[in-house]
């Protein structure tokens, strides 16, 4: 199954971050939640990893129809997009694959679930394929 | 597969998320991400919902062992653990279980998330056994 959707920006986090979230508010999407997983290291262990951000995704209303349908989801959602610095310089970002998420709590073969995820990953395809670098 | 590791708590939202989150605390995970889902809602959408949040809680020592052996392991954590309103009153609490977070990613098998889910899972039960009213 594939992870996630993924693609590169030649720029720093920040632009990075500032980048993915315009293009996901363009499509109803909106970041709710981030966490600075180098910062983090640094402060509770002080260990030194590269720049590593985890962005929480979420469009208001495919969650409105997911959290209505099996309250459950919270335990799943928001998607993960993760910005990361990139070997060879720039970012690489991931988006969860919605396969994954749905796959993770059994949901495979849930109609609802499976409409979400059909409206979704078109969505995360586009941002992909417009930003690559 | 158990979805979820659940338990009851006699009190309001707010005291709710204190208590579990100093429950966390004192085995090691911190809360990284707070997403208040009926705000939310609200605010984007003008719907009511029952209180419910969603808490991103992760352990430093664990994540790190989690992060060197395979990044892509930021598009499945931290672990959710929702706080929502019970109808007979109260609040009920949910954590996602490891084997849930583990089956999400292809990871059944991995011998050190395999560890690491052997060493979250207990922790998780002793914090529902202790505080479950």
């Amino acid at each position: 199954m594939q992870m996630s959707i993924d693609f590169h920006l030649n720029c720093d986090l920040e632009t990075a971050i500032e980048t993915v979230t315009a293009a996901l508010k363009a499509e109803g999407f909106g970041v709710l939640s981030r966490i600075d997983v180098h910062s983090t290291f640094k402060e509770k262990l002080d260990e030194d990893f590269r720049e590593y951000v985890m962005l929480g995704a979420c469009s208001p209303k495919l969650a409105w129809k997911a959290f209505n349908h099996e309250p459950r989801v919270g335990l799943m959602l928001p998607c993960n997009v993760t910005v990361e610095a990139a070997e060879g310089g720039g970012m690489d970002v991931k988006m969860v694959h919605p396969d994954m998420l749905l796959g993770m709590g059994g949901f495979s073969e849930d109609p609802v679930f499976r409409e979400l995820r059909d409206h979704a990953t078109p969505v995360f395809e586009r941002i992909a394929a417009s930003l690559n670098q």
